[in-house]
């Protein structure tokens, strides 16, 4: 499918894959620390490391050679997922606030200590955009099926904003 | 466990999951839609739509009466997922320039026709940050595994530091 949302999950493939890059992302490397931090089973951690590697976004090294051991660390491919990280935890904490709890984890500024959030920004402009202003569109690697899907998306949007429009009249 | 990002990998399932939320959000709301866009099997997407109606990201609505059809539209906190799909196109598109492959989707702010670039913004002065200058802590909902988790990681990445600092003299 070319589709680069397809793409990302693709390379993540799950939860587990996805908890398993949080940590990695957050500095822990050690398969015991990984199993303490998901819970997952010695199978299943095996087998998402094993596709981790092989979807190119983590490595796996030699930190002991005897008895050899190995250790996990993102490769530049997978240090790109710290922005799904982010944006993963704004929007779980949107959530989250509406059941009354906190957020677990925070990202903040390390020289003002400050919050932040991801921002929509205008790369012409460095302006900062508000998230319905935004449309979609196919762009230069479409592929057929992409034009569909977003023609198709677009008809059934006109088709309900006629259809309010004339419950309004 | 106590985390945004495992709550809404929950909530998304998987590859699946993600795709048929993306369709929904493009404005796609039929099944027949979703099966040409995805490829789905009927009995996987079947059960994709009934895990996302469980987990509150879309809503099953009446369309016609004689015979009963059915479509699906994200609900509000399936909404929320419009940022991680944005999160994810750049992310996906990133990795596929550097094969030279052009962007499949383009994002772009409609008054303008300008792109755009999620951009981590500080929440309280609203200058843009650069990625590098982010650091992690657990927040006010964390649980003990989050702290020690973090802790750990922190550990590891001082380690790090202190051994190449040592290669480096």
């Amino acid at each position: 499918m070319v589709c680069s949302i397809a793409d990302v999950m693709g390379a993540v493939g799950d939860r587990w894959g996805m908890l398993v890059m949080r940590d990695l992302l957050l500095g822990i490397t050690r398969y015991d620390d990984l199993r303490r931090s998901t819970g997952i089973t010695n199978a299943t951690l095996s087998d998402r490391l094993k596709m981790l590697e092989q979807t190119g976004l983590i490595e796996r090294r030699l930190y002991q050679s005897r008895p050899e051991r190995h250790d996990y660390v993102p490769t530049s491919k997978g240090q790109d997922l710290g922005l799904l990280m982010v944006a993963m935890v704004q929007i779980g904490d949107k959530w989250r606030a509406r059941e009354g709890g906190g957020p677990p984890l925070r990202f903040l500024h390390a020289p003002t200590g400050h919050d932040l959030r991801l921002v929509p920004v205008d790369t012409a402009t460095g302006a900062l955009l508000d998230a319905s202003s935004i449309v979609a569109e196919p762009g230069a690697g479409a592929d057929d099926t992409m034009a569909w899907r977003l023609a198709r998306g677009e008809s059934e949007r006109a088709a309900r904003r006629a259809a309010c429009g004339e419950d309004a009249a």
